[in-house]
């Protein structure tokens, strides 16, 4: 039976991807899912962890990047999906770069944001395939790609 | 001789764009701009100005998106390099979404950002081709092409 | 052995797709089948049933397609073959926007169509691989792949 | 200045392309259009007239297309932009077609149908950037782009 | 480990196929062999065979080749490299058609030829990656990528 | 107005070419004309003329191809249509890997054969946008483009 | 579970590749090595060997050169990722090519060198995904990846 | 008359450019020509000259390879042919990694250098398109591409 992966974009402050995965458990559905580093910390200090201590603050946020980014383009090029949360809370700029890039390289991408964040989504919604409010309705769209 | 066609994403509520247009002109630079509607107000209301009122708030964001997208998708189709500011407000999910679009087609970028903001800019600044702070910063890298 | 994934466009009024299976299994040919929602209903229906009320006929509709096509971006972007049917009655117009998308992705198309109808898809059917009149003639040509 | 060049898709029975021609001259935008064959018969006899006479009715459809769509190939391959026009007589088909090719290869599309269309329609105005309701319309998201 | 998928290109006259597969088994070399109809008459016969009579010679040509180059579109965008086989007889263009459509593909060619049928083939064989003498030394080659 | 470049592949030993210049000069069509190095005997010898003296026939064969295949390559890359000229004599097999070529770089081909000739080009063929028996329908097809 | 192929290109003087192999295996990382021929004697006289005896050194070179990019095209063209490495002495063009190459079809290069050698390389470095010092840091950076 | 735009990829410190614009100069061969910048200090010194003061050598060769290589992928992104010179000194793995980007796009490229250098670069040479010892060489055979 034909399987998608699916990358989890987005924050990492909160449990979303535990929801979406669960209910994917309980219906069965042939997902295979992936995403960032979930470990905040570890994301941000993983540059000097592997690379050595880095002269500056800029130079350790590039070697922690360059490392983070290895791991996302792998990922997202396997992928066949992507779903990209977006909170109410921090800049989120990575969540819309990795939505971005999955949309022009043609992959469908599924936006989760609640209705008071439409507005400043509403360039990035409009090229999305699908724009869902909660994480069910994101399984959902998925689920019936199989039914 | 060759030009260089040059669409300048990011915010609209500062005239950064203007500096940069000025000092092109003073150095005589075969550079051609372009860039999103600056008329903040019109880019909300031009979906609704072109095809009419919308049922609720969300559609009509969706209609102004996809007029703004046409333009944007035309444009930056028909760049050579993507200048995108990202300042300290706002969210700015379009300018990222912009950034990672021209990256993704293989245009380069150049990003300018104070160093501030940099740790938010982390993983878009990796994937760029060029990280500035200012807007004069960028210009002379462009300048240095044509020597 | 290589097996190939075919993917089924066209109306769902019909059960053309039932004999175009039941023959392939009886040859036991590798191929595995996909295509579109066939429940009608639940198809016009699904963007409201996953994302909620909609203000009016064209947000429903929207809400639908987004939906709908997830799944055939997906399905197709994994098929190696598309097999699109055109009957007599309806625009089918999504089934045209299958074949041409398929094509332009340099996926071979073969058309099934009784002879009445070729003037009008007759560009189409330029650009199609094959044209067919029935599904028994379009399972025999992916059977000669395998000989 | 830059130019876009606009290939107007659709129906050849009605005057919708004249329309928009004129008001584009009106308004002084730089477009250039281009299009399918206007004169129906023309379209319909260019096979016999280029490469003589075809054994049956299929063969003449099929030399007619053959040159067709080598119009439309070259045409929309230079095109920017693609405006695709629906109306409620006739199949069709070649427009869906001329709108989906469009649109894999990345190009944007202004589809303009009357809103009775739009269920028809709804999974190719899905594709699409923008959805209009009259050729003004269109125009008008166009010149958008210039301002 | 590893799979190869190859497509063996070119005439259908003699055996040189078989000598191939064989080599390849006694090396147990992970290799999957595809190609073309071996059957000349089969070949030549199968767009009436499956499609009904067609009006005249180009006819049945045209219908015939619609379904050989369904197979070898398939076929050769699921290998992983071609090798084409030239002879002394024949206008062989269907293999020279094989050859450069796998090169533009960017999957690697192998020619095979003998030698004093180099100068005809000097063009193309310049765009191969190999160009052998002997149906063993093109296995060679791919045997020394398994070393 | 748009022009059109034009590659005119195919055998260098009859003047088909000059026919198919002079007639667009008199159409006053805006095309543009280019092709292979029409002086045989210059084509074969390139090769040690620029690059010097080579041990063998085969390293002269392969000196000189690699030179026309840059010229082939730039104008083929250039061309906006490829017309190939397929005759009676020689193997052609240089002409059938630049109609593929282009085929598959999906540039639009027309093909001029006399019908003796169809049944060795019929796979050919079947990918070739147009199939013309002389110069003259070739260039009423482009003709056409421009009406 | 997911499994990642790499490609350990650059020089084949020392045993590097060996560390990273086993400390792969001791990981139980779900990774999968190819590499270039690691004999350098074989590497030089492949050509020879498999298509006969060439007339001068540079023939022999282009001989084995054609023999060896078959592998590391169709290595590379399977690798999800590419893990370059640069010693101090040799030229190490091919080296450069390969990562040159990977990096244009976007597959992410980890190259690794001593800090000594980083102005040379500063361009290369520049353009690819990681830059480290060790074998061993490249490995934790894929280890990264699975987390 | 069709333009070619020529990338000169190499060393800078000598002075082989000079001789080929001078010769297409008096040939009058419609060559545009882009290359690198060739002042050495400068393009080690230009990242912080525009960037500022970095912390130390590996983050000033990354300020300076990030402007370096915005020139480099602009032109040639622009050139139709790529000129790749190779001398006898340095490690030139940036002229290596210009010529296997221009391959890998597709874009044509020639290669200088003496013979003794050509084993080094014989997988490299392999991939070029032509292989020349001089200057005057390379520019014939463009030269050729007009006649």
């Amino acid at each position: 039976m034909m399987e998608l992966t699916v990358y989890l974009a987005g924050e990492i402050h909160s449990n979303w991807r535990e929801g979406i995965r669960k209910q994917a458990k309980e219906l069965k559905l042939p997902l295979h899912f992936t995403g960032p580093m979930e470990d905040h910390d570890r994301s941000d200090h993983i540059g000097e962890e592997i690379l050595g201590p880095q002269p500056n603050k800029v130079a350790k946020d590039e070697a922690a990047s360059s490392i983070n980014n290895l791991r996302t383009q792998l990922l997202i090029g396997k992928a066949d999906v992507v779903i990209a949360f977006f909170g109410k809370e921090y800049k989120q700029w990575n969540s819309a770069m990795d939505a971005a890039t999955a949309i022009t390289l043609q992959k469908p991408v599924i936006i989760i944001r609640e209705e008071s964040l439409h507005h400043a989504l509403k360039e990035l919604s409009n090229k999305a395939q699908v724009v869902a409010e909660t994480p069910e309705q994101a399984l959902k769209a998925l689920a019936y790609v199989f039914e």
